[in-house]
């Protein structure tokens, strides 16, 4: 048999420190048959984009920033380090025909919640045109939806004048009946970044809106607590909805639609580990981080960061 | 007569959302015997400048940062989108004679507010110089000015060493008589990054001067609104001046004197609304922003964000 | 009347010297009736591109580039400064139907030729895949099109695996029936970067190939030379394609597919000049510029030399 | 004698005001029998780190953004233009044997403190690896050290895996038995970044540790008090250990394991500044700062404000 | 069974075309038992550089890159999808013991070469450095062995003053007998950037040296293919050894001594061809390449395309 | 006495080999009385530039360049190291009086040619507009002067329109009758970057303007041989004036006015080479190499190897 000294073909060759658990230590792809703690897939479809984004990099970028983190809370004194992450890959996007992109998003979606093989999900986008077809999934998979959503941005924008951007997909949800008015929460909406008619839209369908207003007076956790409890009794899952420009800019440099006056990264992953502890949170994803303008992978690092916090309860 | 479909030659072909008013659609150039509501001018000047800046290219810069927002606060559930924003261009400056190029900046500015076209005004630099001709120039026609100076120096240091740089322009205003030290207040002055003797004559001359600790200790609303209303008393109609150097290099990394410890970007817009809204404040300049070593253009963006605040009250 | 001294509401205000002329003085907004030497037209397009690509925000970056270029040529000491070029501005693109994209392009390309206010054309990409419409409409338009292509790529893909991509154009064209094979002259083709099929299938159908081994032995300006001769005669027309990285990454690094081998920006601009001078040469696009990757604009402003060597002959 | 105007061959010819007193202009060059307030020393070394390091560059960067910092506090009205810093340059290390490379730095630290020049010292890494001599040569010189570091990680990893990296220092200096474990305290520990076994290692020999949580919870400045007030009571003296990667990635981009969800730079200064004003803090180092990847020296200027508020008490 | 439409967990999820062979499918790690036609191994080893240089990066960004290259040659008219690239992966390097980890180069390399699974060999550095054990392994493995050195640089330092640096390789293997000094040739040396005592160390040793000033006379294709039949004669293998510093820094901006004056990425790329055609051509190495400050991995691109005239004869 | 092992206050810490001769290692700081061979001044006056810059900090960037070239040269086996630079340091210059900038550049360069301390002279700009000053310095003190300068521009704009930009340097020197016509050459002059009118005053007072069109045809060698060679028989000293964006972009991307198809590095470094043999040639200044646009100061170390082939003859 060839013994290789220094040499393990197909490894990485990386410095590694025999008590160290790294998070990409828990993750493995999945194969028929598997069962694990947390499915991740990536969904790296940005064409949708209403500015220039290549957030179809995220995926691979964030993945690799969880190599990065380990798997031990010094807070809870607890080493997650058992937790099983399977992955299911990359959703193979279509070049030119959107509609078919958004289609093979839902179908491997579906597919992945079918084989039955974890209890909750991490979904990377792209962009938050995503997360139409994503939770789509989930409601025809799940039943009954909840949506907290951390987002500069209402995201309900009228479909004639661009079709299914990542501008739409909770208008679309809420007009297609997949997601009730009231079971969707938007926190970290941010003035003088949103219409009036988007503004009254969310009003009218009974979206439950907090502006950075209210996160600077009442502080964000608080807020997320209360919605997360009052969700809980009305859906049959909560899925958690992380447009990172969410973020300030100084925080999220990385986001197509950057900005001042967001949230730090404190408030994010904080407010982000009130959630993911309730019970009924089945499922989250990421969007809208580009790393081709990003600096030195910070906006992925803070999304594998959040991702962390989702993890790990 | 010719009709393309598609073409619309002189005219933006961004894609556009027709529930969506962006700031930039509330502008259009100055043309004789129009009125509005915020007038809007350049001061393209950076030569002056004792460390290396081109903040001349900054109201270029910002001026397209106004495309990122739009008119719409959901805090307050209002829409601006009829505000009128009158844009008199930018001084054309000279390139080497640069008291020239002061004196240009002065004549222009007396000669937008002499068209009495606006009630309002805001004023992008360039260097913190351009606020020497241009507060002597609001003195000039509206009487006793007085201003609140953003920015993490004093602005008053000796003229025999280097003439009238951006380190200058209190110095200047306040010696001339244009200012009096007692309607002058400074905020988010920084440690060691001032001299002893300057804020000596700060302190001989009435200035009111704000510092990070003051910041830290009481918040920066507070200081700022009871300075308005202590102003608002005494002079005329107030001016803002923002250096943006006021905010920490996180949230503000393109301006030429960058440094730690300085405000967030929400310190700075909620104090910046705060101001802005009382009746006698006319008129604001934002100044020391470089484009040319800027990232993502995230000052600008910030500093285009000071602007909306000004703008819609 | 209004008398501003220094500020020109609606102009750009940058140092401006008596006995410079400068390329984008020569450039005005096309309206009804006019008629000029050269039509100037934006396809922003991109999101067909397979590799990550934001060039559809080149058309602008290379209008502004053209303020660096004076109309005088020393060499042939010859001033240009009477040249009129109209501009029909940027298409409007579709953000999520990229069949409709390709068919305003086509429209809007269209609808420029038949206002005849021009006898030359000057289209600005977006990426590759904006040919095969422009190409098809000078084709309705003028009758048999030669094209000279520089590239480092054929662009005869297959259509099934990913529709009409930028790396499809010529395919599409020549199967269309809307150029023959031998009227294609492909100059620049690099080894190693290509598919034995795709040579094979501008072999079958008589296109013209030039690698960059020919390049390397002959010289380029002889091929140009000798291949617009010969389609002189066989075409009404000649259309010249300047995909930008034909040229070596060290020269274009801002192509979405930069490589090294290719070749240098003085056997680029030399090459065009040369096919440019013959009177049947009509059209000349520019595809392939990305911005947003791109050092110092350097990419765009040899794609604006490039098409200074077009528009003065 | 020759008398140049405008010419000082040999001094920077930078821009000055006859009333700034610049930190670097307290700066000079050690030369025998020297007294001063604070020693400065350079410890270029970084290849002892684990991830790609040149934070070997930062004594040079962070000396050379002293010059833009002042003397003088306005918040305590007091100019430090007075301070004497004596620099003894960098210790000149062997680019391939990394042990040689720890003996010089311990020797060079020792030969600094032995001609007892001055009272408190500043030590400039290079990477946390630096830490492990340098404390061990205070110890030898003052006897029992207390140590305050400020750090996302324990840096008390194994030795076996990679020999004595950056992640070792303290692990090194408890088991030699250099500094006792409850005479360290760690402060700004961050969850999902170390390992457990390092954790249990921390409290197995009764280091103190802080996480960002307690941060969160408590304050900074608090902890920071508490603890320096009880290291004063059984310790010689106070060694500060400033691993620049405690603050958030938004505030010191340019650290090798940057990261989100760590201090502010206010809260680091704050706390540096309570620190130190102790009478019995004699020396802090400042490492883990690459100034190849950082973004416009924000790093090292945020490195140099923590030094001036080690400096000026 | 499993069945996903659009997933497959493992493998890329990149668009791919029915006709296109990529350089990287032809790639498979090796597994023992294997034989293919060329063997890959990664040496990221660049602790030894005397400048700052993170090179250990390239093995991954090259491989990265042979993405980006299909298998076939136009100018041949010729199909190398069937050539067969073993992976033996990286050397696991010691992050503190540069002995050792030039131990550990040597040990892999040679065993490597004992499962005599291919016929030629592709080297990634990693610095010069990793030449010296690579070098001696096939001499060890194959007896007399002749280099062709691409290179501004003599790299015959002393090894006194730092030790085995990658200013070292060839003094090392040149004093050690394991390179006759008149079996190594190099060429594109450079004036300016080396010393005297190492060019008469060349000359004394016999070392064949051609300097740019060589190249320009008479072109590099013939240099190399008259140094490659002479060595044919006298050496059993020959090994190529390609520092890319031998470009110019206008094409290869990632070296880590970047300089003006070298060679044009046509000719490093011919005459690595030309030697490559060689049958007792059996190796080649390519160092010096440093991702980390790379402008869009051009370097990293010229690299890879340097190794695909290697491959493919 | 003091004895430090690894410590040398004042000095670099570089690793250094005991063979190279670096040429920083030849410089020294003028002091009075001193003779050498070359001297060095620093003109760091960017603020008449016409286009953003800061070539005022290419003097420092330039000469830190130097530590990458070392004193021998292969071609010629020659070593330099006895050549002895004396550096005379930086003029200081005003920062907002620009007319009192050109005539300290003026006294400076005249006091330094007084002290008569060596026989030939490099200045290092600074943009173009400090040639003024220094060759009306160089003919006051030596008689006539002849000029070779490369450039793609003519630089002899007319002053009423701005001043005495960095575009009027040669219309300023011929005339106020400093330098006749027919004593200047300029060398690299491209099309559609200068005004007829420009062109037409070079041609009527004589001046020889070389295009790149000539360097194409016949080489830039032979030009600059047979020029130096007319220019000696009229002229008492000979004056190089090289503006780096002569070169081609790609070469020099840190040029304010950066553009395609000028000149190779090769054909740079070899034309100043051939120029500074001629035992008449005294000076030579290089200007417009702005170091905060560069990348990796690609353009001042193609400055440093200009100016070691003036060094070394
Ligand atoms: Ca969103
Ligand atoms: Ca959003
Ligand atoms: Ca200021
Ligand atoms: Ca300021
Ligand atoms: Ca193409
Ligand atoms: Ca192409
Ligand atoms: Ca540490
Ligand atoms: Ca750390
Ligand atoms: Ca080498
Ligand atoms: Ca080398
Ligand atoms: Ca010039
Ligand atoms: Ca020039």
């Amino acid at each position: 048999m060839d013994k290789f000294s220094f040499l393990h073909p197909g490894m990485k060759s990386h410095f590694s420190d025999r008590f160290v658990t790294r998070i990409s230590d828990c993750l493995g792809w999945y194969k028929e048959g598997m069962s694990g703690d947390v499915g991740l897939i990536g969904l790296p479809a940005s064409k949708s984009s209403i500015t220039p984004s290549h957030s179809s990099g995220a995926p691979q970028t964030i993945r690799s920033c969880l190599n990065s983190y380990t798997t031990y809370s010094g807070e809870r004194s607890k080493d997650y380090k058992d937790l099983r992450i399977l992955d299911f890959g990359d959703v193979r996007i279509h070049p030119t025909n959107l509609d078919e992109t958004i289609s093979r998003l839902y179908i491997s979606v579906k597919e992945m919640l079918e084989v039955r093989a974890c209890e909750r999900y991490v979904l990377l986008g792209g962009d938050h045109g995503v997360s139409y077809p994503a939770i789509r999934a989930f409601q025809d998979h799940y039943g009954t939806v909840g949506v907290i959503q951390w987002d500069a941005h209402h995201d309900v924008r009228n479909l004639e004048d661009g079709g299914r951007t990542n501008g739409t997909p909770f208008r679309s949800l809420v007009e297609s009946g997949h997601l009730k008015g009231d079971h969707l929460v938007q926190v970290g909406i941010r003035d003088f970044s949103n219409a009036m008619k988007y503004h009254e839209f969310a009003k009218d369908h009974g979206i439950k809106v907090y502006t950075m207003g209210d996160v600077e007076q009442t502080g964000i956790v608080p807020i997320v607590k209360k919605e997360v409890e009052r969700l809980s009794k009305i859906t049959n899952i909560i899925y958690l909805s992380v447009d990172m420009d969410a973020a300030d800019q100084a925080f999220a440099p990385g986001c197509p639609a950057i900005g001042p006056g967001g949230l730090t990264s404190r408030e994010l992953l904080a407010s982000v580990s009130e959630a993911a502890k309730h019970e009924k949170v089945k499922a989250m994803d990421i969007v809208e981080v580009d790393p081709a303008v990003d600096f030195r992978d910070m906006t992925s690092r803070l999304a594998a960061h959040v991702m962390v916090r989702f993890l790990f309860l």
